[in-house]
């Protein structure tokens, strides 16, 4: 085992130089100082201090970010895994129509990730922190024979407008943002091919450098739109049963209506078979694939006109109803109605 | 492999179980009415909803505790690591003069320890959870082959009372809590014996179930007597040139007055060179031990007096000065004096 080059003080500096430099940038920049100036004690102290805005709750949330479970050392390049670690995070403050505010880190590192991998990583991350304003406070280092990261952010919304699962009602028309399957889809792809992955690769895009629906999810707590809302993180068919159950609801989706990768788009002078073949493999990528950190969200049947097709260049497709009767039931698209069973990710199944 | 016996969501459902009981006894005592009020959305959502305290200010903190790197699985009790992980993160709180609000838990088990060890594990979290005031607000779990956990704690603190590290002085005086050594002399006693250690065993006690120190450290920012503080975590030569490095002042310590173990004290009847033998142990443990999350802190000469030597039967041990040179001296016990080098728990060391 090499030498360790670092002490667990010359790794905070390092991290501390990288982010006090970020965290100076913001404060420059006039549309950052008031985030910037809700955290008046970063990293080197005990413990952060953070200040609340007035008038409203503070969200709390927190995310692994393994090696080997949530990404692959020799395949994910560690920029990815510093935008991605973050995002994902960020995306479960987006999930309560709220704005992210600071970030936490604890890391684990072994020995030999102390050098360029590490540099690589913190350019990802810090690049993650500007774009979503989201500055590190603080976190916590040791060493480990692989690398572990978990992620707390700090978010705020305004007092009673947080988006919860916990509201939608019979009769609501339910919508997700974006398209469905693209990051499991990109997963498959990186793990057929050797070494890292081009992190250009615009198929892997989805898959490596997710983008949280923070100004879908504002805008809905800000109209109060939306009776519910949750991100895609699992997948469709293991998060719409978490957001039924909290509300005590089942939901009848269009298999139709979802926004697929539609894989065979480019095949269709294929035979009938191999074109369902396509469809059914697109469908089950949007169903069961996860990582998609895409919106879902339930809108009163009276209030679903004002839902636009598209929300800042973002299509927005409404995908099936909320109903009394408490099973998940897939229709459409030339197949019987079936009940949705999780098929999603879940690291204990 | 056995068969996992849980699936995410049946393992979320049993820690929401454990600790909404909890919550409900929080809730019907006065005492923590107002706590148990702070957090108005927890487990189950994306995130958790945390109302500040108008006028205070956010505490964030985060800490690893990890098996091998933190606690031996087939040495120490799932109890005390269920107190252990939260006690030792609330200190990060207590370093800060700060009260605990509640936390947020990130657990990766193998499907092995979901059944006795788990049930074990949170009873010693709750336990802490209770003691504390600091309810389970939210977390993240996953599947993995040993144990992780990191847990994040929010506290709070009134607006500019918070203890820093970086307010120490020339001239103030330095001072300890408590005794030093005491933990990681429990753990040599630990890694000595075989199986898992009993619980209730008092020489394994500042090891297994440390005491963070809360009402010392509230006292101390709210009288305004402190000009710097943090926890001993690390050991004393590790912790003392960081409090000092952030002040950018130095510190010299008298040895006879550090508040060691005393492990000869039993032995006096011994010869000399012996009796110099477990007074050098001692020494050594309370510089270099690490592990008692003792709060050490600075308070100028004047306001000296001010310090009792007991707080609510915790001993207050003045053991040095503040220096303006920027070296840490170790002096008396009839040893000349020597610079102190960092001997306690450094990960990447």
């Amino acid at each position: 085992m090499p030498r360790p080059t670092h002490t667990e003080n010359s790794l905070l500096a390092r991290i501390e130089k990288r982010f006090r430099s970020s965290a100076e940038k913001h404060s420059n920049a006039n549309k950052f100082s008031e985030i910037s100036n809700q955290v008046s004690l970063g990293i080197g102290d005990d413990a952060a201090l953070f200040h609340p805005t007035p008038g409203c709750e503070t969200i709390l949330t927190c995310d692994w970010f393994l090696e080997r479970s949530h990404f692959l050392l020799h395949r994910h390049p560690a920029d990815s895994v510093g935008w991605k670690c973050l995002a994902r995070a960020i995306s479960d403050i987006a999930a309560m129509g709220g704005v992210p505010r600071c970030f936490l880190m604890s890391l684990a590192l072994p020995a030999t990730s102390t050098g360029a991998w590490l540099t690589e990583f913190l350019g990802g991350l810090r690049r993650a922190a500007n774009f979503f304003d989201c500055p590190l406070a603080g976190g916590d280092t040791t060493r480990r024979n692989e690398i572990l990261i978990n992620i707390t952010v700090v978010g705020g919304v305004k007092r009673g407008r947080a988006l919860r699962r916990d509201g939608a009602n019979v009769g609501d028309v339910i919508f997700v943002s974006g398209r469905l399957g693209g990051a499991a889809r990109g997963l498959q792809l990186l793990r057929k091919r050797h070494g890292i992955a081009d992190r250009n690769d615009p198929q892997l895009r989805e898959h490596l450098y997710p983008q949280p629906r923070l100004a879908l999810a504002q805008w809905l707590a800000e109209k109060r739109l939306a009776t519910s809302a949750m991100d895609l993180s699992d997948g469709l068919s293991s998060d719409l049963p978490r957001l039924c159950a909290a509300s005590h609801v089942g939901a009848r989706i269009d298999a139709a209506k979802l926004p697929t990768m539609n894989l065979g788009a480019s095949h269709r002078n294929h035979n009938a078979t191999e074109n369902r073949a396509y469809d059914d493999k697109s469908l089950d990528l949007a169903l069961n694939g996860g990582d998609d950190y895409e919106l879902l969200f339930t809108v009163p049947e009276k209030s679903a006109v004002k839902i636009p097709s598209k929300f800042e260049g973002l299509p927005l497709q409404p995908i099936g109803e909320i109903t009394r009767t408490r099973k998940i039931l897939l229709v459409g698209a030339g197949r019987k109605p079936d009940e949705l069973k999780p098929g999603g990710w879940d690291p204990f199944r």
